[in-house]
């Protein structure tokens, strides 16, 4: 079902969002009160429009209430972020989505009533750093604070060239096997005698700690 | 082992990577051109030091060559950001991270010789863009082009108090389920007769595609 969305402030991040939802045929409005950032998301959004989102007429104008989802992408501008994120709340947006630079503006978000508050620069800083102390785990998803979805990328000579039984990743780190991908097959749901070559990715669950440890015997 | 970390650049991103990387016990030199940055991460880092990263003489005399890593954190000025890892990359440093902006300037990185580049704001709009299209897909990770590993809270009394030998997800939609999480508790490789109760966050593997139809089936 195609949504109404609004995007306000077009730096890289509302940039990439209005691009993204236009991709997956979303209506979207994209303003920034500079022109050159309009200018070039004028040929992708639906409608592109320069304003100062801190004026709420122009809000009310564009009938900003109407829309099903407002992202308030606004950066270093806490104040702006802050007060319009607050004017499309009383406008009635029944879905905000706000972009916060700390811990105490996201607070200040959450009480006036944004449903999501995201912190783009600090979550990727966070995974970048994993990953360069974690280089065979190619991307990973937490389930919950101990339980960790993971792809690992099979370097060492100790791991390839075996099967999953030889392996045995269940009994030795308490892993589960999801999925083998080589090249760009995956098998979901491998038998235990298919066979781990180098440079496969596989995809494992279970603690953290295990999955770290996996990675660990990859490059040691 | 604890590895030698230079983060060159301390906004948003350079920053989350500088504590996260102290908080996994390693040694992080901290650089920004502005002191006010660096006062800021003074008490975090190992060591931090007000410089213009531009300067060949200053990174020389701070030996950067014998970093294990080093992430080049500069965003708006991209003239800097390609100039700094180009000579990170001369004094020999062997693992080198570096922002983009946009996909001409990520080429250029890649060229001059950086071993990982990132687009913090892009890649997290893209999330964030998703997450407001499929709001019970809490997260992903996607193994290649068609197959996806996400955790799907259920929403949908045509999926709460059924057993998984009754929802029967590997015939409806072609996912294997992976795991149950239960407010925080986690069951890996749940059995048939494991009931899915409302707002369950289930793991599963499948195409895409099904993921994304079994999203719609939670809110439709
Ligand atoms: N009052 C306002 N009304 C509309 N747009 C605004 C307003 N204030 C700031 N903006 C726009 O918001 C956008 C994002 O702001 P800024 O560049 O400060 O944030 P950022 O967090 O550094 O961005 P990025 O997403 O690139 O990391 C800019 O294009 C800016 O022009
Ligand atoms: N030549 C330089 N030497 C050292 N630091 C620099 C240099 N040029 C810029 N910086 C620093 O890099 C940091 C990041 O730059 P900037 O704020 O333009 O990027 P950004 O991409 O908007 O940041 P964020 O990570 O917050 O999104 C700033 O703290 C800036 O002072
Ligand atoms: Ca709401
Ligand atoms: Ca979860
Ligand atoms: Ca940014
Ligand atoms: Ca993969």
């Amino acid at each position: 079902m195609k949504q109404n969305f609004a995007v306000i402030g077009l730096g890289r991040f509302g940039n990439s969002i209005c691009r993204e939802l236009v991709n997956e045929h979303q209506d979207v409005l994209a303003i920034d009160i500079d022109e050159t950032r309009v200018n070039a998301i004028a040929d992708v959004a639906t409608q592109a429009i320069v304003a100062n989102a801190q004026d709420e007429e122009t809000l009310r104008s564009l009938e900003i209430g109407k829309f099903d989802h407002v992202i308030v992408a606004i950066g270093k501008n806490i104040q702006a972020n802050i007060l319009v994120t607050l004017i499309v709340k009383e406008l009635g947006v029944p879905d905000i989505t706000a972009k916060a630079e700390n811990d105490t503006h996201a607070r200040v978000l959450s009480r006036i009533g944004a449903d999501h508050v995201v912190h783009p620069e600090r979550d990727m800083g966070i995974r970048v750093a994993h990953h360069l102390l974690s280089p065979n785990i190619l991307n990973y998803l937490a389930i919950n604070d101990d339980v960790t979805m993971a792809e690992v990328k099979i370097t060492s000579p100790d791991f390839f060239g075996k099967s999953l039984n030889e392996l045995n990743f269940h009994q030795r780190f308490g892993l589960t096997v999801i999925a083998i991908q080589h090249g760009n097959d995956v098998t979901v749901s491998p038998a235990g005698n298919d066979i781990v070559q180098l440079n496969d990715e596989i995809s494992v669950v279970g603690s953290t700690k295990a999955v770290d440890e996996l990675n660990d015997r990859m490059t040691n």
